[in-house]
C-alpha cells in the first residue's frame, strides 16, 4: 500500500511538472500582482474561516472556554479602539484649533496697525504648517497622503494596499492633517480621522508595530484577515464618529461602505465603539470649557447647532430645494470629473519627478490659498452692520479675538463688516457656522458668495491630491452651503416670508453636494443631521440627496469609487456586472491551474512558486484505486512561511500520518498570519540548502481543506454573489458532479445548541454513527477516501 | 445514440424508482413540513436568481432598455408603497384617536354629575371597541393577530407563513388595531403597522388580490421570491417610519432585522419609500392642524418631544443610568420568560376550545383592563398642584376636555390633580408625554408609579397573546418609563441638582425596557432619539441599551425571537451553532435524495411526488460516455405546475431539443410564481388521465441548472454561512471533485462594463473562443458534455 501511495504522489509530481513549462509568468495571476504605477502592489485578503488542521486542533485544546475569553477580548478591544480614536480626534482637533487660533488672532492684532505686515505673517504662518506636512509625508509617510477613505474602503471590500495600516502612517496622518488643515488648505480633517482610526484599530489587532518595538506579545490575538477586518470596521466607525460627533453616523458609514458581509453581532460591536468615543470626546471638551485647551473652548469638534433654525417649511419651498438637489448633483459630478482628470495629470506628469516636486507644490499651493484668502476681501467693500438683535446674541462686529459672525475687515468704520471675509478670512468650521447660522438674513451679499464660491471651489479642486492628509468632507460644506445660502437668498427675497432661514438653504446645499460628490445616503443623511443637531429637516435632507445622487449618478461614480480605481484599488462592487449574466465560472476563471500533490519535494515548491505568481494551488491526491481527488486549497503564503521556517520538512515521501514517528503539527495559525499592510515574505528571500531541497513537505495539515467550489457552467453573476458575499479570496472551478449525496435545506441547519460538551459529543457521536450505517449500505465513501480518512476525519470527537 | 440515450434514460428511471420504496414519508422534508398545532404550514422562500432557461431567453429577449424600465418600475413601487403605508398609518391613527379622544371627553363630561354613569359608560365604550376588534380577528382575519413582527421577521429571513400577507390580513390587522388600541388595552399600534406596510408591500408586488378579484395584470410584475423581499423590506421600513416619525429608524429595524442579504442599492430604496412616508404623515399632520380631524389635532403621531429637557449629564448621573439599564435588562427578561409561558398555556389550553373562547378572553382583559384604570385612581389621594410656573405653559389641572399633565380626576378641590389618573386614567401616547415631560419634577408620588408599574406589567403581559393586533412597543415604553421615572425622582432627591429632569430618566427607562425585551440595537437607538426629537441624549441611551441588551441576553432571547420560535418560525441566526464547527455537511444533509432523469414519465412524477414532501430534487442526466451528470434542480411546485398546465407534455422519451418539430418553450416564470402566503397547488389538486399518465416531460428548460453545492465534508459552519447569505433553499452536497478546472479570484471578477452590447458579444464571444481552443488542447469537455452542450451552452449569444 505505501509503496502504491509513493508510486501516487511521484506521479502526481511528474503531472505537475509535466504542466509546469506552459505556466508562463503571470498567466494566473492573483491581484496581488496589479502592480501599481508606483510600485506598491495591492494584495487580496481572506475573509474565510481558516479550517486547517492546526486550527482545528486549537480550537478543540481552547474549547467553549476559550470562546468566551476570545469574545470579551473582541469587546475590549472594540473599547480601545474607541478611547484611542476618540484621543487621536481630539489631539487632532486641539493642535488645529490653536494653531488656527493663534494664527488668526496674530494677525488680526497685527493689522490693526499693518495690513502688509499681518499678510506676511499669515502667508509664513500657513507655509510654514503647510511645509511640515508635506515633508512629514513625503519623507516619513506617504502611505498617508490623501484622505484614506479609498484605501479603508479597499480594505473592508478585501484588498489590502501596501502601507496604509502602518504605524508611520498612523504618526503621519496625525501629524500630517494638523499642518495641512491648520495650513488653511481648502481641506478637512475628517477624512484623515478615519484613516487614523483604522490604524489604530489594525495596529491593536496585530499587537502593535512590529518595525518599532512596539509589539506586545499579548496582544497579538486576532490571527485571521477576518477578524483584523471587523477590527477596522469598528476603527472606520470610530474615526468618522470622532470627526463629526455622529455616532449612528460612524455606525451607518462602516455599514454603508462594507455591506458585503456586515453581520448583527459586528454592529453591536461596532456601535459600541462609537459610543465610547462619543463619550471620549464629551469628557475631552468638558474638560476644555474649564479653558486648559486654549483656543479650543469654542470651536473645535464639528456642531453647528442649528436646532434654533427654521422650525417648518412650505410646500412651495420644496421646489427651490429640489433645485439645490439638481446643483449639487452637477457641481458634485464635475467635482469627481475634474479631480479625475487632475489626479491622472498628476500622476502621469508632476509627481513622477520625487519628493522635491510634491513639496514645491503644496508649498505654492499654500501661497496661492493665502493670496486668494486674504487679498480678496480686501477689494470687498464692507457693509453696514444691521440693526442688532439683542435676543439673537449675535454682535456686529464681532469682538476681535472672538468667533463669530460680521468680521470687521478692512473697514473704514467701526460698525461695519466684510461679509466675504466672514467667510473666506476664517478657519473653515467658523465659517460653516456662519454660513449656516440662522437669524442672519441679508448678512452675505450675492456677489461675495458667488465669489467664495467659484474661488473655494476651484482652490478645493486644486488642492485634492497634493501630498498632504486631505478629507473631502469640509470643502464639500463650504461648497454646497454657499450655493444653498444664495439659494436661500433668492426664495428670502421670492416668497417674502418671515420663517425661512438662509441658514437652512445653506445645510441642504451642503448636504446636496456631499451627496453629489460622496454618493452616500443613508450615512450621510444622518451625520448631517447630527453634525446640525436638528432632526426636523431630515425629510429634506433626504429628498436634496435622493436628487443630487440621482443625478450625479447619471454622469460618473462616487469620489471614493473613482479615487479608488485611479489607485489601483481593485473594488468589487455590490452589483455583479450586467453581462456575467452571459459568462459561466468556466470562462472567467483563470486559463491554466498550478497543482501541488499531498507530499511534495521541497525543490518542486520552490521551483512552482518562483515559475509563476499564483497566490492559491489546489492540492490533489490520489485514491487507492486510482481516481484523483482534490483535497484542499493552499496558499503561496502559507507555503513561504512553512519553506522559511523549515521545521516541517520530513525525509520521506510518504504522508506524514503514514510516517513511522510522526511528530506532531508545530505550526500554530498565528505564525501564518502576515501583518496587515506589510509586503509578507517573497520566495527570492528564501534560502535553502541543497540537502533541504531534497526533502519532503506534507501539505495535508496546512491546506483549507474544503474551499469553496461552484460548477463549471454556473453563471458568473451568482459565482459573483458567492464572492463577494462570503468576502472569498479563491474559488475552485469544478467539472460539474456527477451525483448528489445530500441536500441540505432550512431544516438541516436549525440545531438546538446544547450548552453541556458531553451532549454535543454525544450528539455527534451518534450523527457520525449513523452515517457510518449509511456509508456501509452505500458501500461507497471508504472505497473513495482513503488517504483523505486520517486527514480529514482528524478533528471529529475521538 | 438516440437509443443509446432513450436507455440511459430508462435506466435512470429505474434506478430512481429503486430507490424509491427506501425513501419513507417525510424522510427528507422540507421546513414546508413544519406543521404548525393549528393545521397551517410555513414554507422556505428561494432568493436565489432563478436561472432557467425561460428566464434566460426573456432576458436576452428584453435586454438593456427592459432593465431600465424594471429599476423605474422599482422605484415606483418603493413610492406606492410610501403613500399607502403613510395613508394607513395617517388612517389608523386618525381612527383611534378619535374613538379615544371622544371616548376621555364623554367619560369626563358624564363624571362631573356621576361617577358610576361615568364608568359604565367608560366600560361599555372599551368593551364595544375590542369586541370589535377579536371578532373581526377570530372571523375574518386570523393570520392579523398579535404583533406581527415574528412572521415578517420569518419572511424576510426566508420563511414563508401561510396567511400573513394576505388582503384580508391587511383589512383585519388595521380595522383591529383600531378596536384594540380605541378600546385602551396595554398594547400598542405600532408592530400591527410594521405588518400593514409589509402586507401592502407584498399585495402591490404581486398585483392586488385574486380571490378578491382586485388584482391588475399590469401591476403582476415581480416574479421572483428575491424581488417580492425587496418589497417587503420596504413595507416593513415603511412601517416603522409610519409607526413612530421615525424615517432614518425604519431603514435600521429593517436592516437589522434582515442583515443577512443586505445591498446598498436597496438600502436606498428602503430610504426613499421612508422618506415619502414621512413626507405623506407630515402632510396629513397639516391637514389636520387646521381642524379637519376632530381629536387629532393635538394627538395621534407619535412625537414625545423632549427637546426642552435635560441638557447636559454629569458623571455621577451615569451610576443611576446603569442601575435603570440593568432593571431593563431583568424586566425584559422576565417579560419575554412570562409571555412564553402564557403563550404556550394559551396554545395547549385556551385557544383550543374555538373562537367563542377567544372572544370571551379578549372582553373579558377588556372588563379588567378598565376596571383597574378607572378604579385605581379613585383610590388615590389627589395631591395639591404645584406653584405654576407661566413660562412652562403647563397648567394645573389641565382644562376639561384636553390634553395634559395634572388630571383632575375625584378631586375634591379645584386646584387638586390625580397623579395615577394622570397616568392611568388616559391615552397611552399622552400617559408617556406626561412622563417624559420636563420640569414636573415631583408631579408623581413613588407610590403611584410603583402601583402602575406592577399593573401595567402584568396588564401587558395577560394582554400578549389575545386574539387581537398587538404592538409591544407602547406598552414598553409605558412600563420603562415609569421605573425610569421613579429613579429619576430618587436621583433628584439624592443628588439635589437643579439641571436634574425626571422625565430624562423616564426616557431612559423607556429605552432600557425595549432593548431588555426587545433585544435591538441600533435601530432602537435611533427610533429613541427620533421619537422625542433630542440627539443630545444618544451617548446615554447607547449607554443604557448596551447595558439592558447584555443583561436580557443572559436570560433568553429576544421578544421576536421566542415568539417566533413558538410559532412554528424556523429562523436561521445570524451565527452558526458552536457544535456545527465540528459537523460536516454530509452529516447535516438529509439522508436518501430522490432524483429524476432528465426526460421523465409523467406517472413517475406522480408517484414520486406523492410518495414524499421533498422540495426539490436533483436531475440527473447521462453522458455519451455513460457517467452520470448532475444537471440541475428540479423545485417541486414547478413541477406541480408542469403537471397542471399539460402543455409540456411530449410523447417522446426524448429530450425536446432533439425531438424533431421541437416546440417553442411555453412557460414564462411568472406561470411558476406562487402567491405570497398562499399554499400553492397540491400534487393532489392534479387529476390527470391514464393517455396523460403514458407521456413524458423534458425537464431541462425548467430545472435551475447550477444550484449552490458543496463538499461532502465540508464543515457545516462554512454551509451554513454560504446558506444564509446567499438566502438559499437548497443546497446540493456532493463528492469532493476529482479536479480543478479553473480557479476564480478578485481579478477574475473585475469585469469594465461596456455600455455598447455589440462590444459585450465580442468579448464574449472572445472569450469563448479562447475557452474552444483551450477544451481543444485537454481534449476534454466536449466527450463529457454532449447531451448538457444543447442545454446549457443555448443560452449564450449565438
Amino acid at each position: 500500500m505505501l509503496s502504491n501511495q509513493l508510486q501516487n504522489g511521484l506521479e502526481t509530481a511528474k503531472l505537475v511538472w509535466s504542466r509546469l513549462p506552459n505556466a508562463e509568468e503571470g498567466d494566473q495571476e492573483d491581484v496581488g500582482l496589479l502592480q501599481k504605477r508606483d510600485g506598491s502592489s495591492v494584495e487580496s485578503l481572506d475573509y474565510e474561516v481558516i479550517e486547517n488542521h492546526a486550527y482545528w486542533e486549537e480550537q478543540a485544546q481552547r474549547g467553549k472556554l476559550f470562546v468566551g475569553y476570545y469574545v470579551v477580548v473582541k469587546w475590549f478591544f472594540a473599547l480601545l479602539i474607541g478611547i484611542g480614536t476618540g484621543l487621536a480626534a481630539v489631539f487632532i482637533n486641539l493642535s488645529v484649533e490653536n494653531f488656527a487660533g493663534w494664527k488668526f488672532a496674530l494677525t488680526f492684532s497685527i493689522i490693526q496697525k499693518s495690513y502688509v505686515a499681518g499678510f506676511i505673517v499669515y502667508v509664513l504662518i500657513n507655509l510654514v504648517l503647510v511645509f511640515s506636512s508635506v515633508y512629514i509625508i513625503t519623507h516619513f509617510a506617504p502611505a498617508a497622503s490623501g484622505s484614506g477613505i479609498p484605501e479603508i474602503k479597499g480594505y473592508l471590500n478585501g484588498v489590502d494596499i501596501h502601507g496604509v495600516l502602518l504605524f508611520r502612517t498612523l504618526i503621519g496622518k496625525i501629524f500630517g492633517s494638523i499642518g495641512s488643515v491648520g495650513g488653511g488648505l481648502a481641506l478637512g480633517k475628517e477624512g484623515p480621522l478615519v484613516h487614523t482610526g483604522a490604524c489604530i484599530a489594525s495596529l491593536l489587532g496585530q499587537g502593535g508595530s512590529t518595525k518599532y518595538h512596539l509589539s506586545s506579545r499579548w496582544l497579538q490575538f486576532f490571527n485571521s484577515d477576518r477578524d483584523r477586518r471587523d477590527l477596522v470596521t469598528c476603527g472606520c466607525a470610530a474615526g468618522v464618529a470622532a470627526a463629526f460627533r455622529a455616532p449612528v453616523g460612524g455606525v451607518l458609514f462602516a455599514l454603508e461602505e462594507v455591506t458585503s458581509w456586515w453581520r448583527s453581532q459586528l454592529m453591536w460591536r461596532v456601535f459600541f465603539t462609537s459610543a465610547i468615543v462619543a463619550v471620549v470626546v464629551r469628557t475631552a471638551m468638558g474638560w476644555c470649557k474649564s479653558g486648559n485647551c486654549g483656543h479650543f473652548g469654542s470651536g473645535g469638534f464639528i456642531i453647528w447647532d442649528t436646532s434654533d433654525g427654521q422650525e417648518d417649511y412650505s410646500f412651495e419651498e420644496l421646489l427651490p430645494m429640489a433645485v439645490i438637489g439638481v446643483i449639487g448633483g452637477l457641481l458634485g459630478a464635475l467635482f469627481n470629473q475634474l479631480t479625475i482628470y487632475i489626479t491622472k495629470w498628476r500622476r502621469n506628469h508632476l509627481h513622477k519627478k520625487g519628493n522635491r516636486v510634491k513639496i514645491i507644490e503644496a508649498c505654492l499651493i499654500s501661497l496661492i490659498t493665502s493670496f486668494i484668502s486674504f487679498g480678496l476681501p480686501l477689494l470687498r467693500k464692507c457693509s453696514p452692520c444691521p440693526e442688532s438683535d439683542p435676543e439673537s446674541g449675535i454682535e456686529c462686529p464681532r469682538p476681535p479675538g472672538m468667533y463669530g459672525n460680521y468680521v470687521n475687515f478692512y473697514c473704514s468704520k467701526d460698525k461695519e463688516y466684510n461679509d466675504l471675509a466672514t467667510i473666506f478670512f476664517n478657519t473653515q468650521d467658523d465659517a460653516i457656522r456662519n454660513l449656516f447660522s440662522a437669524k442672519t438674513i441679508h448678512e452675505f451679499s450675492a456677489q461675495s458668495l458667488l465669489t467664495f464660491l467659484v474661488m473655494f471651489y476651484s482652490l478645493a479642486v486644486v488642492t485634492f491630491g497634493t501630498a498632504v492628509p486631505a478629507g473631502q468632507f469640509v470643502p464639500g460644506i463650504m461648497i454646497g452651503s454657499t450655493y444653498g445660502r444664495l439659494v436661500g437668498m433668492f426664495v428670502v427675497n421670492f416668497y417674502k416670508k418671515l420663517n425661512i432661514e438662509e441658514g437652512t438653504y445653506a445645510l441642504l446645499g451642503a448636504a446636496s453636494f456631499l451627496g453629489g460628490s460622496m454618493r452616500m445616503t443613508v450615512s450621510l443623511c444622518v451625520i448631517m443631521v447630527e453634525i446640525t443637531n436638528n432632526l426636523k429637516l431630515l425629510p429634506l435632507i433626504m429628498l436634496v440627496l435622493l436628487i443630487s445622487k440621482a443625478v450625479g449618478d447619471a454622469f460618473n461614480e462616487g469620489l471614493y469609487e473613482e479615487q479608488a480605481r485611479l489607485r489601483g484599488i481593485p473594488l468589487l462592487e455590490s452589483r455583479p456586472k450586467y453581462q456575467m449574466r452571459k459568462m459561466t465560472a468556466r470562462e472567467a476563471s483563470g486559463e491554466r491551474v498550478v497543482s501541488f500533490p499531498r507530499v511534495v519535494k521541497v525543490a518542486d515548491v520552490v521551483s512552482i512558486l518562483r515559475s509563476n505568481k499564483h497566490n492559491g494551488f489546489p492540492v490533489i491526491d490520489h485514491t487507492r484505486s486510482g481516481e484523483t481527488l482534490v483535497i484542499g486549497l493552499m496558499l503561496r503564503s502559507h507555503l513561504l512561511v512553512l519553506l522559511q521556517s523549515k521545521v516541517d520538512f520530513q525525509h520521506s515521501p510518504l504522508p506524514c500520518d503514514l510516517t513511522p514517528g510522526a511528530r506532531p503539527i508545530r505550526h500554530t495559525p498565528s505564525e501564518f498570519v502576515k501583518p496587515a499592510s506589510s509586503k509578507g515574505i517573497s520566495i527570492d528571500d528564501i534560502h535553502l540548502s541543497s540537502d533541504d531541497l531534497e526533502m519532503y513537505i506534507d501539505l495535508a495539515p496546512f491546506l483549507n481543506p474544503s474551499p469553496y467550489i461552484v460548477p463549471e457552467d454556473m453563471s458568473l453573476t451568482k459565482v459573483y454573489n458567492l464572492f463577494r458575499q462570503l468576502g472569498l479570496r479563491h474559488i475552485f472551478v469544478v467539472p460539474r458532479p456527477s451525483r448528489v449525496i445530500g441536500l441540505i435545506t432550512r431544516k438541516d441547519l436549525l440545531i438546538e445548541e446544547n450548552e453541556e460538551s458531553s451532549t454535543v459529543e454525544l450528539q455527534s457521536t451518534s450523527v457520525r454513527a449513523r452515517w457510518r450505517d449509511r456509508s456501509v449500505s452505500n458501500g461507497d465513501g471508504d472505497a473513495e477516501r482513503p488517504l483523505l480518512n486520517g486527514l480529514l476525519v482528524q478533528h471529529s470527537p475521538s
